[in-house]
């Protein structure tokens, strides 16, 4: 009988999930291939099919089975008697039921509302550097999310129900015990690369023909054991990773002949998330645990293939050679020092999205702070623009002429995902952690990467992390692979590690 | 009240069409992008929206708001107090939800099942060349499709069943009444062809890179008003086109480098069917009524683009410079005489996909008397190869040496779809009596062509074909443009002008 139940919960999972499915369908050909005329019909179909995704996901059915196996809000996992799969799924099928039905439907839809309306005045008021055009909106989106939490549970701490859609587990206290120390040890770094000679960039700015880097990122790709056969590479706007089916995993990436590690490291950061995406087991496949276990995780995906691989000088000694053959007219005379430290340059800058690896942090814990006071209500909205500006200083010490470059410059804020910043944070923290168990494991992972075998890394995350998917909770993952939940100092040594060989201090 | 109930109805009708829109995305992605490991699974998201699709169309409210409006098997418009545009929604929508609810659910699944390993067995025979193996499917199918006749009312004659699907109003002995003539004329035609010399055909077959081909045929869209704002053009293994919403109507094509022909005319054709469906007027925008006619009427318009226009020498009085400057190693001493016969070869062959325009409705009349004489009982399955060989011989006077390049060329009864095939020869039927109809209008429409001056021409066809979709029925459209029913005559006195004049006889 209990069988007969989770096989139902299963077909009922599976079939919502077939319609998520759809929906990136239509929402990767938006992004890609849409014609312009046909933008506002879209956004009917994928709202068609998104609601059917919530009803099959919000089934009662699904309640009722949940219930009639022991899942229930204080023991989501289920009767012990179940085995370790089982439980595991129903535990993360709990979850997502109980907050999607928690939320009204009246309450989800004014939100759908609010969000393109509260989009589009950010587009508008952004391009004509007007904070005051956009705050009303931002501050609505503030309410809906208190509203959200609350409906959640957290009506204490708002901003923890916030933070725990993304990670779950987390919280605001263990963030900020996090943060504290991180903030202090990249500031540190950064005042003494800042007093150390910047390397030289004018070849990073040369011609590179776009269809010449397309043929690169294609190859590397192919060398990180992306599988092709089951995804592709097409070119948007802004880089993106969907997956449109279990088989069907597909990254975007854009391209700028000046600038020719904008594409590359985006096609590796992609695919750092694609190849967890790829890497969910069979036992899992089209269920609610083929995802990934937190953002965060995600995250730490991406970034420790884009980063800790990619920017090492390991990697550019397997790749340096071929990238100046395919770039002749680019690289002539330029050797593989002067290259890695280009790749590396550290400059503390405005904009989050183009910061460096030791300055990128900062950028988060800035929004960290901030969605922090607005939740805790110590800043309202009016407030952001200044404290913006008093955090940068701080921070990075630079500080920005305008909004639009500054408090405006990010999206999220303008669709309500609050505590979502943080998740970028905590992929570096956790990648770091993971290179410091990898390195326990099997020794320095430098020297896999310079004989580009990318494989045997990934071998690694795939029996410990990809595998599993959501079948483990972020901090469960930590502490089966290091024994410790997060933290920041193994991040904060390779940084020391890295860049006081490159700066020379 | 009565405004209500189609109120309703259009809501349900507009609906259930988002949901054939998004399938239509979903089959789009499969024939031009999808990774190769998604295939099994995208069957599955499109079998998923299509049965929701069918749900919706079938919903037991649409037959009760139809009764409602004083709509039923015998008088399908409704009320005569109703506005015209009102009784031919209710007319489509009645004729759809009859023939969709006639057919019991497991009937349909059985059907859906069996088609797959038809198909299957289709390729597989082909291409061993083995009718054996694919002849118990062909039975099936063929029982199948006498079944769905009966369940839509046409127990004594299957084949109109099946013919009525495609061409509504249109039966067995009405097709029999147009195809007698007709074979007998093109006969007569091909008889005095083969008779004169052949023209040059060596320069079609040089290197024309496929990249400049591209660029000319995107070129030729825009020319033909194709709105490429509402649509795109793709590659795909067979040229298709489809809709994917009213603003996102997408064609496909394949390119051959030795053989330009292919890829320009798949192009012209394609857009002629794409023309039509961006041509739906606003107000049956997203209803049943933003539909082709039929698909005699559908190819008609992809014919008149394709050969009446783009084969004439008004069209390559136009376009033979320009062509010629894009591919200058290829036809250099070549004259637009010479090209303009290449291009209208008559050649009787195998092959129904690579016919003339001369011997292309032979092709279709005899499928037309297999398909009647398998539904009259007058021929069984395993007796079709024969049958093949001898009408080929009768009416084209080539046999082909296999099945594979005979009887088991096409897909369509693989699919069960019988009843298909003569919308080809209606299609060049009814593209000739609009052209009659047209020049009685304004003229020759060749001065239009040779000034490329395609507007006056889509005006005319958006005016009279377009706008209205599906309102009228073929039949209907005919009498409104031309006075008369389907006839014959205006295709075969259009065929003997052009090619007497290339033939010099």
């Amino acid at each position: 009988m209990k069988l007969d139940a989770l096989a139902e919960l299963r077909r009922i999972d599976a079939r919502a999930r077939r319609m998520s499915r759809v929906s990136a369908v239509l929402q990767w050909d938006q992004e890609t291939y849409l014609p312009a005329g046909a933008v506002e019909e879209r956004a009917e179909q994928i709202s068609d099919i998104e609601g059917l995704a919530h009803e099959r996901f919000t089934d009662p059915r699904v309640g009722e089975l949940l219930e009639s196996l022991g899942s229930s809000a204080g023991n989501p996992s289920g009767a012990e008697s179940l085995p370790f799969a089982d439980r595991a799924f129903l535990r993360a099928l709990r979850r997502d039921y109980d907050r999607r039905t928690k939320l009204p439907r009246d309450f989800v839809e004014a939100v759908a509302r609010d969000q393109g309306l509260s989009q589009a005045a950010w587009v508008a008021a952004r391009k004509a550097n007007d904070f005051s055009a956009f705050a009303p909106h931002l501050h609505r989106m503030v309410e809906h999310a208190k509203t959200r939490a609350a409906f959640y549970g957290f009506s204490s701490n708002a901003y923890d129900g916030l933070i725990d859609e993304y990670e779950p587990g987390m919280t605001e206290a263990r963030l900020s015990a996090l943060f504290t120390p991180l903030a202090a040890g990249l500031s540190s770094l950064l005042s003494r690369i800042a007093s150390r000679p910047q390397p030289r960039l004018d070849f990073l700015h040369r011609n590179y023909p776009i269809s010449v880097q397309e043929v690169f990122c294609e190859r590397m790709m192919d060398d990180l054991r992306y599988d092709r056969s089951r995804g592709r590479l097409d070119r948007s706007a802004h880089p993106f990773t969907t997956t449109l089916g279990a088989d069907d995993v597909r990254i975007t990436t854009r391209y700028f002949a000046d600038n020719p590690l904008s594409g590359l490291y985006s096609v590796i950061h992609e695919t750092g998330h694609a190849l967890y995406e790829q890497g969910y087991g069979p036992d899992i496949r089209g269920s609610c645990l083929a995802d990934g276990a937190s953002m965060g995780i995600h995250e730490s995906q991406s970034r420790f293939w884009e980063n800790i691989v990619g920017r090492s000088r390991s990697f550019w000694e397997r790749y340096f050679e071929p990238f100046k053959l395919m770039f002749p007219a680019c690289l002539d005379g330029v050797d593989i020092d002067s290259f890695y430290r280009a790749v590396n340059a550290v400059r503390p800058s405005l904009i989050r999205v183009d910061a460096d690896e030791v300055s990128y942090s900062l950028h988060i814990i800035l929004r960290f702070d901030l969605e922090r006071r607005i939740f805790s209500g110590e800043l309202s909205v009016p407030d952001l623009p200044e404290a913006w500006r008093d955090g940068m200083r701080s921070l990075l010490g630079v500080v920005p002429d305008t909004d639009a470059d500054g408090v405006m410059q990010d999206v999220h804020w303008s669709m309500g995902a609050f505590g979502y910043f943080p998740s970028y944070a905590l992929g570096n923290i956790y990648g770091a952690m993971f290179v410091q168990a990898m390195t326990a494991d099997f020794g320095d992972i430098g020297s896999h990467i310079a004989k580009g075998d990318f494989e045997t890394l990934l071998e690694w995350l795939r029996g410990r992390i990809h595998r599993i998917g959501r079948s483990l909770f972020p901090d469960e993952i930590l502490f089966e692979i290091c024994g410790t939940p997060a933290d920041a100092m193994p991040f904060l040594r390779y940084l020391e590690t890295k860049y006081s060989a490159i700066y020379a201090f």
